[in-house]
């Protein structure tokens, strides 16, 4: 029997994360508090009694600095800046759970593999198997310039930049320490068996790297791997690497022929469809009725920046849309700026909203189909009739959006999270296990046929004496 | 009136820390539990109750490989090998204390400066301003070989490379938000006030670094500062950059000439003498009797790997020490290597202790003098005694280092701590307040005269577009 659907809890560590200006309300109030820790103990509390699969961290490496060429609004508003280091809140927010899983965000432009590779299996022996990581190469041009570089390395050469650090990571979790490397003998004075150990001696375009890994096997070696990509090398990365990807389908139709894009890429890949997970976001304004959950989504939307809103969408299409009449019809637009990614998908959710791009306005366009909390507004039952269309479509899982990052979860682990166990779209009670275990029921590894397991060592040894 | 003198609780996140094989023995087999989050759980709790001041992670980024050429002998012994990443276990530590201090290792060779700075801040607010960062450069080839380097660089070249990190990381705690810059003002819509957070636009030998700083100022902004440096670039950097070093003296006699040197250097570098506190290692074997103290210490000893204690001098010295007799007399050893740092410090321990060179075996020394734990055997009031002696010459404070990493500490705050309470040679409840000000009673920030307040921005500007 396959298990009730993935459901994720999608937040950053800072003053707003997709509610731009919100945070001036009385309920957003709350995100005052987003540079504390014990405000995420709180959340991470109520995600696990109300039986989430993971607590997924995101996060960016700069300011989205594109608005009128300053990036004063978004600096202003507190959206997506400042943000607090993801790797550095799980231990605490592991320690005080058991079964949830924690997914954070880490840019391959931000650290070198050999210490990423280090912290996050240190992370997966604290939390006893339950770290997963969200593979991100940057879009902010400031993210860049913060790394010495003069400005964003373009898209394809992100990704293969991608591939070769995370084929370090790979050969760092998976090849260093072979298994019963671990002795603990005091009789022979092993503690490890050091002809077990070895260097990886990766050499590649970006990375040279000795080895040997210096943590030593976690229980899940190789962290759960979650990845994002909507382009064509974006969605190969994920073929090739993801076990848990996202969707960029707006409604179940789409979602049917974008699953069936993924499991071809896959089969490609080498791997099995069903080693894939596919998430679609879900935001949701719950109400006791529709009518009160529509008033509620229309106070959410009277009380949006639309400044920082904007801002927003420059920093991830890399076009400064002040310069952009809010007025101008989506397909005008079009006309003006080049097609980056995020304005394909902008195009591409207008088509699955079944939007006419030369009768909406960008405003419009923003302010309703744009902004990411708060699309679905309605009664728990409905959100569950919302999400039985999805899970339908083939769909596995959810990320779910909040409106606040901090005090909006019980409300959904109150009031909707029950009548989804009711109809049996939602755990009732945890498997017991790693995080990648209660996910695919097949044990703590990553699947024999991923590419972590195949990349391999060029040539293993043990370790060698200096030069 | 003065404060008692400081207690850091010395760890690593290793199996075996400084008393090589001592894990073979049944005291020492507490130290399986080495890479599990729990047992540093326990210990921090035990380090509150007995009123430390600091827990220090000390960490290294590679393998001490030079024994016999192969690096087998410390990995088979779990010898500072493998090393959990210290900056992922602080915030469940600062999450189950209140006045503790984490002060970690982190290397400037295994990140970026901006990355890092970010973590430290992220921290420095979960644990509402604790944390400190004992500032190392590596001296393990293996380590650099890990990052990209064919081999170690130089070492005058580190303390440069380290010199422009630091200042890195200063212009992003003490100079890219100004005082005042958090409004959370929903009137004017003003999360912070962006007039108020700058770039710091930093172009340097190694990094080139754009800002702002992705995190709000913490309650201390630039962390505590640890750093221990021996040589004279190592003295000179401490003199400029350090608020607690740790001085190489292995006698109270010697302590006087060492705190006379760093204090010249700190009034040349332009710094009060007394914002820069001197520590010594202290390590005790104690027994309820003098005579139980010194079984205590002839069982460890008699434990002792000797294998693994000198691939530890070899990895230190960069010398490989298994082409040595050990029967070689120290003086003997002088003539056939080159006179590295701890080199050097092996023979200024020789003369501290008194001993002949020309008489005193490799080995002998290594298992007396060179065994960092155990040193001191006796009782609570002995070792009290001890302490006066240090106190009396003017020493600060101390690094206790531990027999085992886990399971020690009760012993030492069970009985030796009441002890030094009762002479005022302990703090008997903690300030209130950060670290910082904890251990130098002048409020959270550094002192206006340290070079983290004085290093600037070339030019301060506001987050500019993007090119």
């Amino acid at each position: 029997m396959p298990r009730p659907p993935i459901y994720n809890a999608f937040l950053h560590l800072t003053p707003n994360h997709h509610s731009h200006g919100f945070w001036r309300t009385p309920e957003g109030r709350v995100q005052y508090g987003y540079k504390d820790l014990q405000p995420y103990v709180d959340v991470v509390r109520t995600l696990e009694r109300g039986r989430f699969d993971t607590l997924f961290i995101a996060d960016v490496v700069g300011v989205y600095d594109l608005d009128f060429g300053d990036g004063k609004t978004t600096i202003r508003a507190g959206s997506q800046f400042p943000e607090n280091d993801p790797v550095t809140i799980v231990s605490a927010l592991g320690y005080v759970t058991e079964h949830l899983g924690i997914a954070l965000t880490s840019n391959i432009i931000q650290d070198h593999p050999f210490s990423f590779a280090r912290r996050l299996s240190s992370l997966d022996h604290y939390t006893h198997g339950r770290v997963a990581w969200n593979v991100v190469t940057s879009y902010l041009s400031n993210g860049f310039r913060n790394y010495g570089h003069d400005t964003i390395v373009g898209h394809d050469e992100r990704y293969s930049w991608a591939q070769e650090y995370v084929d370090v990571t790979y050969k760092l979790w998976e090849h260093s320490w072979e298994d019963g490397a671990v002795r603990h003998d005091p009789q022979s004075g092993q503690f490890f068996d050091p002809d077990k150990i070895h260097t990886i001696d990766h050499v590649g375009e970006r990375y040279k790297v000795e080895g040997p890994h210096l943590v030593e096997p976690s229980p899940q070696r190789t962290p759960v791997l979650f990845q994002a990509g909507n382009s064509t090398a974006g969605r190969d990365f994920a073929a090739r690497n993801a076990e848990v990807t996202f969707l960029p389908s707006l409604t179940p139709e789409t979602a049917r022929a974008d699953i069936a894009t993924l499991d071809e890429s896959a089969r490609a890949a080498g791997r099995a469809p069903e080693a894939l997970k596919k998430i679609v976001a879900l935001s949701t304004i719950i109400g006791s009725t529709e009518e009160e959950a529509r008033r509620k989504q229309q106070y959410f939307r009277d009380n949006i920046d639309f400044d920082a809103l904007q801002a927003f969408w420059s920093g991830g299409s890399g076009i400064d849309l002040s310069s952009v009449d809010p007025d101008t019809p989506l397909d005008e637009l079009a006309k003006r700026v080049q097609l980056g990614d995020h304005v394909r998908s902008i195009f591409r959710a207008a088509a699955d909203s079944q939007l006419d791009p030369s009768a909406v306005s960008w405003r419009e366009y923003l302010l309703t189909k744009g902004l990411l909390p708060g699309k679905f507004a309605g009664t728990p039952e409905q959100i569950a009739d919302h999400v039985a269309d999805w899970v339908a479509a083939g769909v596995d899982g959810f990320n779910v959006v909040p409106v606040t990052t901090l005090g909006w979860w019980p409300e959904w682990v109150d009031h909707v999270v029950p009548v989804l166990q009711e109809r049996g779209l939602a755990q009732r009670e945890y498997e017991p296990g790693t995080l990648r275990h209660k996910l695919f029921g097949n044990g703590d590894r990553i699947a024999p046929d991923h590419r972590a397991r195949t990349v391999g060592l060029s040539a293993p040894t043990t370790v060698s004496g200096a030069a």
